[in-house]
């Protein structure tokens, strides 16, 4: 128990080097992370966790940086998260922004770290979130989760922030907008970037007129839209103000509530179906059964795979040992990657 | 049973319209879908399933073009998948390239189609090798998967080819070589695509040198490199012998049969998978009371995960339907986008 507590405990001491090492845990899905996490949700909640998606080219590295710059200036500190869907062939792309940030990068009060994950379902979700209540935990005032959003991953990350800001850039013409339909549902706050960009105030319209289509029920919320220049920081402060309003309106709402309902359904959801493929993968016996079944004598895949669910995946060699704590093996600030990569 | 088993019946008597209908109802995952992949399972395995992957920008539509004509031209019907990540974003951008396949659009030989998925994790994995099985069973000597190579689910889904091509474009660096691992590991054949491009010569040499790091065992695969300019037709030839070559290889040399058994782990994992996703979305009882306890007494998600998992998920109302054939409702033919999805 004690090494486990004790990365937890550093985390919600605000360590930087415990944060770094806790995030790339996360990344890799290390052996005892689950328990330090388990031991993080109890102590998080107290942040404003506030989520920035939209398609590639709209801008939202700098919008984030420029967020974090006037959050700094009100005294508040900030976690950022940028989760990278690309990673697999662009690596790097999405750190070279964070390069970027460097007008940041002496100030404590600012934690950055890009993520990314191969593997099981649920994979780059659930480490987001996992990421989020990290630096919620840690103390953070306010966690942006930037995200881009191309596909169902990326689209189901944004599960994690209590506010949703989608960012649009003016001129993206009405096939691309109409497409955008998955991330537009999501918005509880609607940003057009580069609004010194020819076409911005029509974007802006465009936008408006959307919205008018649906508006909404009394006590619901008027989702707002936003010109920023982010570059020059224009219509940043005006930004934060939108944030901090409907984060307000959460709370009297009641809606805070049901939305941390839904991340915590999502968040023990993606744990459920990591357990199952991590069982699946490992070569449940059940399993290696099922397959040769279906492959040597033409039996029924999907009767196989309600089988196995039926039954349960439980009593494997990792359920013998979730009870006790695995022991924390890397010895304290030895993670290479961990610091490296912030 | 009837409805069910006629509508596999139509699509092993290549029924065009049946094929369509069918994967319509694969991408929206339709009630009853599942019985009817069932019983194609039995009836494929005929075909040579051709993956075609690499990033974006590497010209696979036109290379698949490309193949899909001198297959016809060797008299070898075809079936071609062509699998849209970023639809949520572009809907469209594929499509719109399959109209540039025109040349190939009156012939009964050839069966065109994107798909693209939202949903529950291994849903567009799933999809795709479903797809494939489907074109399969109706009889296509070859069904070429062409998917864009970003993101883990766009990786998984090449787990449903048989023989994995690569596309290399000349020129694109050493940088996105590297970061480029996740492929690289699953080519049976390099292309070098845009061959008469400069630098082609390099990136050929290159992937030579790689290759050559790692030489095969005595009676292991090659991995050969082919240079093509599809545009013009180019080395598509060569391209499709070394494709015959590695199929031979995998019946010889029992590959084929380790191949098919993956491919079976595969489906009956993403089946489970979706399964557990479904019932938890579906709000299962006991996940409702694990939300709960979660979020208004800081019980541990972890755990509440681990237990919904060892007890198993099964006798919902879903799995008491499972015995008998749900019904097919929608009358043969009806399918509003099937034909015209095509």
């Amino acid at each position: 128990m004690t090494a486990t507590a004790s990365l937890a405990d550093r985390v919600v001491a605000g360590e930087q080097a415990a944060i770094a090492r806790l995030l790339t845990r996360i990344e890799r899905r290390s052996p005892g992370v689950d328990e330090v996490i388990s031991a993080l949700v109890r102590r998080a909640g107290r942040a404003h966790v506030v989520g920035v998606t939209g398609p590639p080219g709209g801008g939202k590295s700098t919008l984030v940086s420029a967020l974090a710059a006037q959050y700094r200036r009100a005294g508040r500190t900030v976690g950022i998260i940028a989760v990278d869907p690309s990673s697999v062939l662009s690596g790097g792309a999405i750190l070279g922004d964070r390069i970027r940030m460097s007008a940041l990068a002496g100030d404590a009060g600012v934690f950055i770290r890009s993520i990314a994950t191969r593997g099981a379902p649920g994979g780059l979700p659930r480490a987001a979130l996992d990421a989020v209540t990290t630096l919620d935990a840690a103390g953070k005032d306010v966690v942006v989760l930037e995200t881009v959003g191309v596909g169902q991953a990326e689209v189901d990350v944004i599960t994690a922030a209590q506010t949703v800001a989608v960012v649009s850039v003016p001129g993206m013409g009405d096939a691309v907008q109409a497409s955008k339909a998955g991330l537009l549902e999501v918005a509880d706050v609607h940003v057009v970037n580069k609004s010194d960009r020819d076409g911005a105030a029509r974007t802006v319209a465009e936008l408006t007129d959307m919205l008018r289509l649906a508006p909404p029920a009394p006590g619901q919320w008027q989702v707002p839209v936003v010109s920023t220049v982010a570059a020059t920081g224009e219509g940043v402060g005006d930004l934060i103000e939108r944030f901090d309003g409907h984060r307000a309106w959460l709370a009297d709402s009641g809606e805070g509530q049901r939305r941390a309902r839904r991340t915590t359904a999502a968040r023990i959801r993606w744990i459920a179906e990591q357990l199952v493929a991590d069982r699946l993968r490992a070569g449940h016996p059940d399993f290696d059964r099922a397959v040769d079944e279906v492959t040597e004598r033409g039996g029924d895949p999907v009767a196989a795979a309600r089988r196995l669910v039926q039954r349960g995946l439980g009593a494997g060699a990792e359920d013998a040992a979730a009870g006790s704590d695995p022991p924390d093996s890397d010895p304290a600030g030895s993670d290479p990657e961990g610091s490296a990569r912030r």
